[in-house]
């Protein structure tokens, strides 16, 4: 059993899913000798062909890799399969927990690990699984610098962009909500916005090439933004909450005579004039996130 | 009383607020002879230090431009003014209005316009006050292509990226709406995230530094969203969503035990689980479209 193997680390994954294939996958493409176990065998057999060795259990795919890779759905069902090894089988190797939930979750399978002297590094995978191996690909990383250090080499097959945020565990899950809570939030307004495009006879897509300047333009606004959250310094010059809250109505009234929802835009009417109500009329709209703090 | 000085066109500014002040300052600035009219006349003081004319009446003012640009609040009140000037006044005149509404009350201004014979052109600034001038700045304009090709040289004072949408006046506003829909969509999903991170002691401008790729990334999603929903073709091969459920899940529960909104990503969650029981598990978040388009 090789637990190195000098220039190509040995790589287990547990979980073949349509991640957990991926990832194997671009291991197995950089040369690197891998061991596979999934609850179902049989979802590695396209892997085994490609080289892949398979594990009859946990223990014996765990025992096989110096970095233990694990693609499950769910924290709980990750850490339950890594118990299932033992604290002895998994002693001086890596742990890198690839498996999307919340940030106790991840922090409970590094508490785990950390009480069995296992290496353990927690990746929040930001591309869908064709993604995997390309150079845009991120990955937030949180844990064990030296686990990440030692296994940068593999880490980079997994994407280009790769990025230690800490020492955290639970720190890559939050911003990977927070990467994604900004994209669910643009494509609703974006999703309205053509709703009321297309109650005029325009194209999303016309729309989208007129005003691409425009629309690259918005995310430069989150800096400042970040900044002000960040001080809790409010105040601007110009474009104020009170400059926002007609545009809000217009918007409004439109989506109403045009016979679209209106209910969305009317939560941010509601938000900004309730601002505007508690006097914050001259700040920016990044007062709002007074709003999203309250439970 | 001057209608063409030969090489700089003659301009009237209706309406000296933040905006059309600005506006007034930078045909000015460029030679244009200008001429200001506002209800308050005072607020024109500074510009007539700067060489303007000022009309004591809009007839007057109206009479004293190739040129008249309307800027005040509401297109209620840009059509009361043209009307007081009188058609007759008017005729032969372009008028640029960038009074900000819906579209059906820039239509109207526009219907107004052309039972007159008045060239009749809108214009949506997407920049503030300060921005006015600006090789970045944009204006949608939609309307009569005459005035735009006639006056693209006073146009272009105002921002480097005046775009003619096409001839429907109402279309601008529809613009903007959908640039400033998108910016609250996006601001909102980012303030609550702001308040996510800032829940777990991380400041958002380092996670805006360090996931600045996957961010900057946000806007490219759009292009196919877009075509998704122009064609009314959802099936996807990857990121349908089926896989947003699970995230969306994790991001309230992670919201809940942080004590901070969950109201907010429950109604994306509640949209999403909605569109997946009608059968939609494999299609792209665009499917949320038909969402939008209820009234
Ligand atoms: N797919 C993507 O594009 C993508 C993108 C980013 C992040 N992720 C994350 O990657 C992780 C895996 O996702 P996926 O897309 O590969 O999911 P998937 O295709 O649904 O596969 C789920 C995997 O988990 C295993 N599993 C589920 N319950 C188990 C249990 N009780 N015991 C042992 N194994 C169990 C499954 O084993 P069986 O095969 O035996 O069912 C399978 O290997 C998730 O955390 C997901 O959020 C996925
Ligand atoms: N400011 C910006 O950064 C910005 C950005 C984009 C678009 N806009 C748009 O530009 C337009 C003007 O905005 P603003 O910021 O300049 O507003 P503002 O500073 O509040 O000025 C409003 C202007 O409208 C005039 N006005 C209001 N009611 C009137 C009435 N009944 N009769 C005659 N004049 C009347 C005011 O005259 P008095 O001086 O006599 O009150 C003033 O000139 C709006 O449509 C706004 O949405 C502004």
């Amino acid at each position: 059993m090789t637990i190195s193997t000098g220039e190509a680390a040995a790589v287990t994954v547990l979980g073949l899913g349509e991640m957990g294939f991926a990832l194997a996958g671009a291991f197995l493409d950089a040369g690197h000798p891998v061991t596979v176990w999934n609850r179902t065998p049989e979802k590695g057999d396209a892997l085994v062909a490609r080289g892949a060795q398979r594990a009859a259990t946990v223990r014996e795919a765990v025992r096989a890799g110096e970095l233990v890779v694990v693609s499950v759905k769910g924290n709980p069902t990750a850490r339950d399969l890594l118990e299932s090894a033992g604290g002895e089988a998994l002693a001086g190797r890596s742990v890198l927990n690839l498996t999307d939930g919340t940030s106790a979750e991840a922090r409970a399978v590094a508490d785990w690990a950390a009480g069995h002297g296992i290496g353990y590094l927690h990746g929040q995978i930001m591309t869908i699984a064709p993604g995997i191996g390309h150079a845009e690909a991120v990955v937030f990383y949180g844990g064990d610098r030296s686990v990440y250090d030692r296994h940068h080499p593999q880490l980079d097959l997994l994407g280009g962009r790769g990025t230690l945020i800490g020492d955290d565990p639970g720190v890559p899950a939050l911003y990977g909500m927070a990467v994604h809570g900004t994209m669910w939030g643009m494509l609703n307004g974006f999703l309205h916005a053509a709703a009321l495009l297309e109650s005029a006879g325009v194209e999303t897509g016309r729309f989208l090439e007129q005003a691409r300047p425009s629309m690259s333009a918005l995310v430069s606004f989150l800096p400042s933004i970040a900044e002000e959250v960040d001080r809790s310094e409010h105040a601007v010059e110009f474009g104020a909450l009170k400059h926002h809250l007609p545009s809000l109505e217009d918007l409004v009234r439109e989506s109403g005579e045009r016979g679209i929802d209106t209910a969305f835009p009317r939560r941010t009417l509601d938000l900004v004039a309730a601002a505007v109500a508690d006097g914050h009329a001259d700040d920016s709209y990044s007062r709002l996130v007074e709003h999203f703090r309250k439970g």
